[in-house]
């Protein structure tokens, strides 16, 4: 097969972790005869420093030409004090919106090799395998009205039935995948929106009699999360809810570098990325940990561009080289083989 | 001195802790010479079913009459299928926006002996003692419009200026009592509530040269709670944020069953009650653990009723009695000498 891909490389590690999922996709284009061509664009800092602005036009116009997204990571420091129209993360918001990426699956897989780095206890975060599934275009981060002045402030957090069923239905599909169970996660003790989003999460529950599904509100989620994570198999949730609740899991197995994540358009359009930021301490010293954009570059083929097969073997060859002891920087400090950014994409590459 | 105290015993092993909270004052009346009078009222799960809603008008009058409130726990399986204005939990929002108990505390510190059943790893969850201050009267919770019909829903998440300036300004005065530290937790890349919000922060943070401070993203917050949370002296929030964040910083210490919580008045009137819920599965068993209702009692003492010795006694007797090995049921696995509620209570009165 012959696709096409466009790479938003982004600020920071953004850079280093793209080139390295780039590589790893080569190599499995040689492996299973298909060819991959790279369209690069700008989002995010150096988008605002070049462009003008986080996510321009031709950025859009390359997207909309390509068959699925790469990207790295956006922002840093120089960008820290623009005016909200000029910061990186509003390219994100954008992006999102623009092209109606309403699903956000972000996996969280405890690596057994790498628990002595998490922040529980060994046999807390042991077990882990999770997939939240975040709404990403709705609620409060989209809703209108949206103001402040000196004395008030305003957001809103709206929701329709059909933003609500589609990602919900999402989640439901890939519980039949996995384990079969579903966490719904609201706060419809306080929030309106929540008890629709319980209403129609009962609904499409009706259609999956074989999916087990819980309500769950998000302080008691926010707790499990921490006391027993391994117990989640697929959580779902709105789009404020879910950033707070996929940050806190991703770093519950340690292993925050190598978590990779998809944002979904209901026809299979993607935009892939690590969870990872752009890390601007550590920038262009090849020190990055690339696994978590390979594994990201590992979701798009699967989600966007329907070779599964492929998407294992990038899979395995990540699973294969943690098992045979090496790791990056971060991992220093467990008597494991670091390697460099450069150095642990070859590794990955040589299994494929 | 003299002090009238509305006592909501409220549902499940509610009922056990308070009981347990009021003996020990007795015992600090005794020691100090005050004398306290408890007026029983009702809220909550036993409120609907004897007097048909949560928050009976009888229960505000005892409130309005006393100098502060003590309050177990409410809610229970019995009512989680009513509609929602008989739901017990909504007699909790009323009472707080009728009092206008605008700053939820909510201090979270490790109890060195109990560090093994955290589930974080030891040395993470060792020295952690912070106090999230969480505004309780604004945001998502009680914004207008909201409602929702089959086709969608809208909340609304309000803030003034005055609602945040005066629990920022409770936060940095906090802040001076203890290390120093505030982290003001916001979403300010996205809402424009927390664009406000940190606008308003930085005008009170002003008046508090002494005080280091710094704004946090809500997901960053999440993540560095569990990564690193012995960094954290005082976290201040709004009303949703803290709900998330306040549940999940009460589990990292494994302690949740000791946990206590002021909701105040700008007055300095109260109420007080144990982080933890109603429990219904061990309710009347003389399990559960009164230290979170105890310590509740003694941040009564301190910021209702002024009386600061008599708080610091409390505390501790309750360190002392923890010191001595003593603990209840939920921490059976770490070789402690397992009492009941009442026997615990009993060691407290008598270190008192
Ligand atoms: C950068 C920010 C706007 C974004 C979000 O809140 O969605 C980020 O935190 C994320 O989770 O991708
Ligand atoms: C019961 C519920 C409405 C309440 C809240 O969300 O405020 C509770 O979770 C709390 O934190 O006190």
């Amino acid at each position: 097969m012959k696709k096409r891909v466009a790479v938003l490389r982004g600020d920071g590690i953004g850079k280093e972790v793209t080139d390295a999922a780039t590589a790893v996709l080569e190599s499995i284009g040689r492996r299973f005869h298909h060819e991959f061509e790279w369209v690069y664009g700008l989002l995010g800092g150096e988008a605002i420093d070049q462009a003008g602005q986080p996510l321009p036009d031709e950025t859009i116009k390359i997207c909309e030409a390509s068959d699925a997204i790469l990207l790295g990571a956006v922002g840093g420091p120089a960008w820290d004090n623009n005016p909200s129209h000029l910061r990186p993360e509003r390219g994100l918001l954008q992006i999102r919106k623009h092209f109606e990426l309403s699903v956000n699956l972000r996996p969280v897989q405890a690596f057994k090799s790498l628990l002595a780095v998490s922040p529980l206890k060994e046999e807390v975060a042991e077990g882990v395998d999770m997939m939240i599934v975040r709404e990403l275009t709705g609620g409060l981060y989209f809703g209108e009205p949206s103001f402040h002045d000196e004395e008030k402030a305003v957001d809103s957090l709206v929701y329709t039935r059909e933003e609500i069923e589609r990602v919900v239905i999402h989640a439901f599909e890939l519980a039949k995948l996995r384990r079969n169970k579903v966490a719904s996660v609201d706060k419809a003790n306080v929030l309106e929106s929540s008890k629709l989003w319980r209403k129609v999460v009962e609904e499409v529950a009706l259609k999956y009699p074989e999916v087990e599904y819980e309500h769950m509100l998000v302080d008691a989620a926010a707790m499990k999360l921490i006391t027993y994570p391994a117990a989640f198999d697929v959580i779902v949730t709105e789009n404020m809810f879910g950033d707070i609740l996929s940050d806190e899991a991703s770093v519950i197995t340690g292993s925050l570098g190598m978590l990779p994540s998809a944002s979904l358009r209901s026809d299979g359009f993607g935009m892939y990325e690590p969870v990872h930021g752009s890390a601007p301490d550590i920038a262009g010293q090849n020190k990055a940990n690339p696994l978590g954009a390979i594994l990201s570059a590992a979701m798009m083929l699967r989600s966007s561009l329907g070779m599964i097969e492929e998407a294992k073997a990038v899979e395995e060859a990540v699973e294969t080289v943690l098992e045979n002891g090496y790791c990056t920087t971060e991992f220093i400090n467990i008597g494991r083989n670091v390697l460099s950014t450069t150095e642990m994409t070859e590794k990955i590459v040589a299994e494929i």
